[in-house]
């Protein structure tokens, strides 16, 4: 049964920088009622994911702003509670943009259905959707390893870098990953199977990135930019690929960094190594979305694909670790557990 | 008659920022003599083009440079004088990599038959040759051009630049050009049939750019760099795609523009509009240079292809002649007639 209220949470002030507590504010409300058409569930878990820090910014990107005292938008997986859509009833388990909060109406046409049979029904955030379809569809269309290249990723323990580091193994590329601690590294080779992994955070990175890719770099899916772009940059080969899927260490920036502008270098490299640079976004692919889940569902199965959940409980507590996102201190990927 | 001297042109010293004269000096030698397979060529034109800039640099490129006291390389069309090759007897006309000297020997595999019966024997340095198959495979291949869209491109009046405007027309595109000097737009919008060409000298230049652009830009033909770059950057559609073929504006450059570093607006800009960067050189698409000369050809004799050529007499004016193609004085393809 529907609890009598619905708790949200709203966007109190546009984050400046880093996203503060007092940035989020939580507020009780009715429960909305489906109209025809329409799905009323209720909230199992959140998912974090680094692009909603762009959704708070008023800048314009590929989707709309959250405004100021709206409901923080976000991917959720939830239980069916009534519904007015004939294609679902009550105990269904759905994923829906339902942003967060207790429970949401959505258009049935807008959530698709998670089936508990294949894994936990939180991966429907992660490895079993938009991060996993993600990592599939970006390193496939663009990155296109080959046997015997070197395929780069960082937060690779994250949902879209592990992904990213064992469909390049599955493929015959070496897989090097980057991540913010040894204990992140001993689990990104252990666990996701990749050749390194490089500890962003040591004084010596650069170097110990150019040692653990002794062949140079095929593809770079770039998730984080800054630092690790930096170092990267280098070691790049010929006719190397970079798909852009994010740029992580930009998003909380209240100011470009200090020069010189390094643009001219940029596209030095990129015209004389022949360089592939293509931002995508998982909508890019969408006519590859059923393809991806179900290739990724098998490797599940099939013991070739991992993944790491770092779950937080409780609908309130969604401010505090959608911050961990930024400041690296989440250990896979990020999930609130609400009801 | 073979003359029985050979002037040759040699790098003096690696110049610094702008190249000068005293970067080159003349010396005289013997002629050479052919061995097997070898054919001995008359210069008759050689093809000053921006990419040699980066051969004078010590720094790794996609070619080996040149060293001090060598000959300087670069394109140009010679009249077989003696052959070795049982492909080619004297008189022919052939298009080969044979520097800055009056006369040259080279293995018959490396040179290509000039038809004078096509077009002008010099436009083997041009519209029929490199720069006219750099345009054709680079936009067709990275930035294809659909009818309706809108494809930018800079040196309006240059060999790369006029062609990737005319192809663009020719598949139905909008061709906006971007030029030096109001006498370059008229000949651009006159001449090569370009639907606007601005002036990046004007100042408003950024304003005027996006008022031809009214659709903003599909398909940015990159040869300049600088704030021709900067100036098109906010223009891109989502979706836009930018073959990357050269940066003339940073060839001279001796250290990088002041900062803030623009990477992290850049690699947004990337991410939220899906961009397509792509690198290339002419190389890269060996496969293709057959069609693409066949299919220049073609529009020349149809009526559909236009060009133009700024052709400066002797030898020894080559290194005055190179230095402009870098301050904007040519007018055309520049081109040096030796003999």
């Amino acid at each position: 049964m529907p609890k009598s209220l619905n708790r949200q949470i709203l966007l109190a002030n546009r984050p400046v920088g880093m996203p503060k507590s007092s940035d989020f504010r939580l507020q009780e409300t009715s429960i909305p009622t489906p109209s025809d058409g329409q799905v009323l569930c209720k909230t199992l878990y959140l998912s974090l994911d680094p692009y909603m820090r762009g959704r708070m910014s008023p800048s314009k990107s590929y989707a709309a702003p959250v405004e100021i005292n709206e409901v923080i938008t976000g991917g959720t997986v939830g239980e069916v509670i009534e519904s007015k859509d004939p294609e679902f009833q009550a105990g269904d388990i759905v994923y829906g943009y339902g942003g967060w909060q207790d429970y949401w109406v959505l258009n049935g046409k807008t959530l698709n259905k998670v089936d508990p049979d294949i894994a936990p029904i939180s991966t429907a955030t992660g490895v079993l959707g938009m991060p996993g379809v993600t990592a599939y569809t970006g390193l496939l269309n663009i990155g296109k390893p080959k046997k015997g290249e070197t395929v780069v990723v960082a937060a690779a323990c994250g949902p879209v870098g592990s992904v990213v580091g064992q469909i390049a193994k599955i493929k015959g590329a070496r897989s090097v990953g980057i991540a913010g601690s040894s204990e992140k590294c001993e689990y990104a080779t252990n666990k996701f199977q990749f050749d390194h992994c490089v500890n962003h955070n040591s004084k010596k990175f650069s170097e110990e990135l150019k040692s653990a890719c002794p062949d140079g770099i095929d593809v770079y899916f770039e998730n984080v930019g800054g630092k690790v772009f930096d170092a990267v940059l280098p070691l790049l080969n010929d006719f190397a690929r970079i798909p852009v899927c994010g740029i992580i260490s930009a998003y909380n920036a209240t100011e470009l960094p200090a020069g010189p502008n390094l643009i001219p270098s940029l596209m030095r490299n990129i015209l004389v190594k022949r360089l592939t640079f293509r931002g995508f976004i998982v909508w890019d692919f969408a006519s590859q979305e059923k393809e991806a889940l179900q290739q990724l569902a098998n490797w599940i199965k099939q013991g070739k694909l991992h993944y790491l959940e770092d779950i937080v409980d409780g609908l309130e507590n969604a401010p505090e670790a959608f911050i961990r996102l930024f400041n690296g201190k989440n250990f896979g990927k990020l999930i609130v557990r609400v009801n």
